[in-house]
């Protein structure tokens, strides 16, 4: 029986003899990689941190003692170490498996979700002063990646903690990744400190150091006396001493004694404290050592090779990405004004092909959106053409400068958002089902989805041309397979277009509902006995109202569909266009409901669960159409009176 | 006739013998101290700014070099300098007046609008990178106060300058206040910095005192062979320099000599540089030096006291910031987990009332509201009840910590919304005109507005009893006079008032626009010889679907009234409900029109501006109305056929 199977909760990491440790690490490993290799998912971070992990569970006690792990895609170590080495985890990620992130749903270990970047300073800082006022003496550790550090929110918090409480653990969890390789000026003062850690350890070392040099000891003299006076000269040079916390490291993350040392050290400390680690994404699996972008987190793969499986079932369509990717690049080629940014994500946005090719048109700011878009509306400023690509849900983040300073002044930048729609493996927090509804409301937003990635191409073309703010939402994965290498053609904003003509019942469907909508106007049309039309919305705002009060005159419903919420969504946008037109059609709006999705294995696994899959689709466009004869009375009189389903 | 009003523009202050330079500073805070003691206004920040912006427009050339003023409220020195010191500088913030900020739409000078704080630095970097993609050589120069450096974005720009970019001047306006005085260990660091300025002329003092030490010498080779080794040992402890940054200060900011003799340093230099000046808000102007918080920014005053104008026309009724503040510190007193949160606006939000009665339980993170709400969400995962009082426009900077944190894990925070609607005066970018549209669509979200102070408080006391997130939205200004000494009353969520009855035309009148719809409502009865009903809808989400379809299916028209965009706002809720529900009656949406509402004197003025005063509504209604007969067919039957105004 492994050590690993033996395992129920924290109080077994605990009772361990402690010679058993390392063969854990290496039963945890082979778990992470085993598992993963199936089902996907972010192995290179959980890889790193096995001993991280168990350092925590030996020193402290969860659920008493609070772990908040930033994006907490590294959270599958810890999910084994409470309870859920079972069945869900052989199949996390996916339908009925667990979570690849921590979700307080799941598991009273879980002491805060995320999916996000830079969230856990914030949340422990809040627990620890909810520790305070309770008068309770709970540990709270928040553990970082060194990319939380390229966040505003996370220092926004830093500037928070030594005024708050005298109690809170940090662990600096260092790979110098964050997905991409790290960028920025704290990466490169982390990096500083490693590579020479005297840097660091000024206060231990000096005395030593100064002790054996001519003049040393009227020198320390002096420093002892300066440093009183200049408060904090030596040690508090240190970039997070300038915060109030005590410094400790950088510590080999992978020396599992060392880890327990430096954590109970931590757990003593009586005031704010960071345990700076060094760790490698991907230790202990030789293919995702030597690819740390690819193994942060991908699709299955081979186990010997860490190669993804051939073509085999795959589309062999572009992923929507990679048609943004190229387009954009073929543009940038011609016009040096284009600039491409990226909030971390170079590969994820599709943004990679425009570093490898034209470096300096391309920005990777670190996992700061605000920045992001900020640095756009200056470049905009100045005459520049700034594609800003950030996954629909990431985008949330930079909800203020959207308004406040791009649509505000009216700044022609072009938004590419990928992920629009669901993102099955991640789940809740990565799914874009709101961007709609978020941007719609905001003036001076043009918002668009392309129905392929041809079309995808044609609307960047077009939004590069656009002297106003441009919105490009797209799901994630595989296009139609149109081909993106023609000429691109400038869109007239606002025009939808036709994709079949119909008369009764028209579907207006966004992105890659348009197939579903042909499928079921066929299915439909045979059935009923109608005429049921399609159409390509093209432009969510400004909507192409002629057209719709044009076919909503002679319809008798109107049909939308969208991958977003329903709540403010496309369909909303329908139903406030006829109102304003006096057209009272019905409106059936097909889209997510009023409750967050989960992760599964597939788009179809939550749609099903979301009620919108195929036959509940056309469950819902018959019983809204129920109440009305085979055939209604003559087109183009006043149907209202057949329409109230009520 | 005086120096200033021969300032036409930038060459005239740069033509101005030197002599005269002092002369100028003094004339214009007098025309600073007269139009805002008329207008109200920035005041205290702009007395702040004189020299250094007089300094600026002496050194350098706009608009060919770009100045990009944070927050912007100090922009006021600027306008006067750039040929604005005319008539409408007399009605600054007023109807026809200029805007209290700087706009790109005002003037070529004004390179970057702003209105929140945080956004200088990243927009700076984006002109800085477009100089140099353009190989131009203009300067850029970014203008902070030390409060912009507790906003998570400044920080995120910081993080990017050095790799970026090898020429960005960046000006730290350090008066130790933001609107409060200043947090956090940034603002503490600024102080170590000032109060003991050997900490950071290290570099330059450290050489004369060790050559005059015994053993200093050698001490001096170490140190150089030191620094080599470490990179950056002695000067590089400098916050700053860990960024990349060529740090100088601390300088008098009121001594224009130093300020431009730094200024012209700063042009030369080949690096990014941060000059650190040290200002006073309010500087030259005593009742303002003796109450900076007050004097941040506020209504007219009387120059010689200082002293706003006495109770004569104004309203008697608390501010709903007041009642707010008061109602949360009578529930706070009884209930310890009662934590109020504010991203610095104590005053502003009415929590200054719990400050200053249990400061134990008040939170002044600084302007750092995506912390303020993470922070919350920690706090409230461990059983406290945090009250987050943020303006309606600043909560937009929140936004994906409100959806990944607070709504997807449905944690009981409660956020109390002021400036809701219109903030006349302060314009485009203070109105809160967007909250209903993005937070409606956000799962788990419960969404109220009060119609009086007592409903206020009343809802505050429903949140604070409910395990969900809750919003409050409510305007700037006076209430009605409502008692709100009596105890408070819970809500059930989701359930409208009806304010009086009625049966032809239903008005669904959101806060304010209640006395609105009465004062219609009656006039219009009269002249129409129809029934018409006024309801408070109390809940914006979840809707009172069963009054609102019970209503609507009798009724000939639904009116929805709000201060919001009405894309997406509270009517679009309205037509989603009756939608659902297969009601097709037409729904006048009564709110803010598709695009940015500037500032004026008054919510009357800008209502009149947006087509929304009280005589364009009932035109709006009448028209509406128009098709119909004075009285229609029976009530209860099939009316549809009446409807379409088409």
């Amino acid at each position: 029986m492994s050590i690993l199977s033996r395992i129920q909760g924290p109080a077994d990491v605990q009772a361990l003899p402690h010679a058993d440790l390392t063969a854990l690490a290496q039963e945890i490993r082979q778990r992470l990689i085993e598992v993963t290799s199936r089902n996907g998912g972010h192995i290179g971070p959980n890889l790193g941190v096995v001993e991280l992990t168990l350092g925590l569970h030996r020193v402290f006690n969860s659920p008493t003692d609070k772990f908040v792990f930033d994006v907490s895609h590294q959270g599958y170590v810890h999910k084994l170490l409470t309870g859920r080495n079972d069945a869900p985890f052989d199949k996390i990620r996916q339908s009925g498996g667990y979570s690849g992130f921590l979700a307080r749903s799941e598991s009273e270990h879980d002491a805060f979700g995320a999916g996000h970047a830079g969230t856990a300073l914030s949340a422990a800082l809040g627990m620890a002063i909810a520790r305070d006022q309770q008068k309770e003496d709970n540990h709270v550790v928040a553990v970082l990646g060194d990319a939380a550090f390229t966040c505003g929110i996370t220092l926004e918090a830093l500037n928070n903690i030594d005024a708050s409480t005298r109690r809170l653990i940090i662990i600096l969890n260092d790979n110098e990744w964050s997905i991409a390789k790290n960028v920025g000026s704290l990466a490169r003062y982390f990096n500083d400190i490693i590579t020479n850690p005297v840097y660091n350890r000024i206060d231990r070392d000096l005395k030593s150091m100064l002790q054996k040099m001519p003049g040393g000891q009227s020198m320390l003299d002096f420093g002892r006396k300066w440093k009183r006076e200049t408060k904090d000269f030596f040690v508090d040079s240190n970039f997070f001493e300038t915060f109030g916390l005590r410094y400790i490291g950088p510590v080999d993350g992978h020396d599992i004694d060392a880890v327990i040392k430096h954590l109970e050290f931590a757990k003593a400390s009586d005031r704010p404290i960071l345990i700076h680690l060094m760790t490698q994404k991907g230790k202990g699996y030789e293919p995702a050592l030597a690819s740390p972008e690819k193994f942060h987190g991908l699709g299955p793969f081979d186990i010997e090779t860490g190669l993804s499986p051939s073509g085999k079932g795959k589309s062999k369509a572009l992923s929507y990405q990679d048609a943004f990717g190229k387009s954009l690049l073929k543009f940038a080629k011609t016009d040096a004004s284009i600039l491409g940014i990226t909030a971390a994500m170079p590969p994820g946005t599709g943004l990679s092909w425009l570093r490898d090719a034209i470096p300096e048109q391309f920005f990777d700011v670190g996992i700061a959106e605000e920045h992001a878009v900020l640095f756009a509306a200056g470049l905009a400023t100045q005459g520049m053409k700034p594609v800003v690509a950030i996954y629909s849900t990431f985008l949330q983040r930079a909800y203020d400068p959207i308004i406040h300073d791009i649509c505000l002044q009216d700044l022609p930048v072009v938004f590419c958002m990928d992920r629009a729609g669901l993102s099955p493996n991640d789940g809740a927090t990565h799914h874009g089902l709101f961007d709609i509804g978020y941007l719609r409301c905001v003036p001076n937003t043009i918002i668009m989805q392309p129905q392929d990635e041809r079309e995808l191409a044609n609307m960047l073309w077009t939004s590069l041309q656009c002297p106003h703010p441009t919105f490009i939402r797209y799901p994630r994965g595989a296009g139609n397979g149109a081909d993106i290498n023609g000429d691109p053609e400038a869109l007239e904003i606002g025009k939808a277009a036709v994709v079949k003509a119909g008369k009764d019942i028209q579907i207006w469907a966004l992105g890659p509902w348009i197939q579903e909508a042909l499928a079921l106007s066929d299915s439909l049309e045979v059935e009923l006995g109608l005429s049921i039309g399609v159409v390509n919305p093209r432009f969510i705002k400004p909507l192409d109202a002629e057209l719709l009060q044009l076919q909503a005159r002679d319809a008798e419903l109107m049909v939308t569909m969208e991958d977003h919420v329903v709540t403010g969504g496309f369909g909303t946008a329908v139903l406030e266009s006829l109102n304003e037109a006096g057209i009272h059609c019905p409106v059936e709006r097909i889209g997510y409901p009023d409750h967050f999705i989960e992760h599964g294995s597939s788009v179809s696994d939550l749609r099903q669960l979301a009620g919108i899959d195929s036959d509940q689709l056309r469950e819902r466009i018959l019983k809204r159409f129920g109440h009305k004869p085979t055939k209604p009375g003559p087109s183009g009189s006043d149907k209202a009176h057949l329409r109230n389903p009520g």
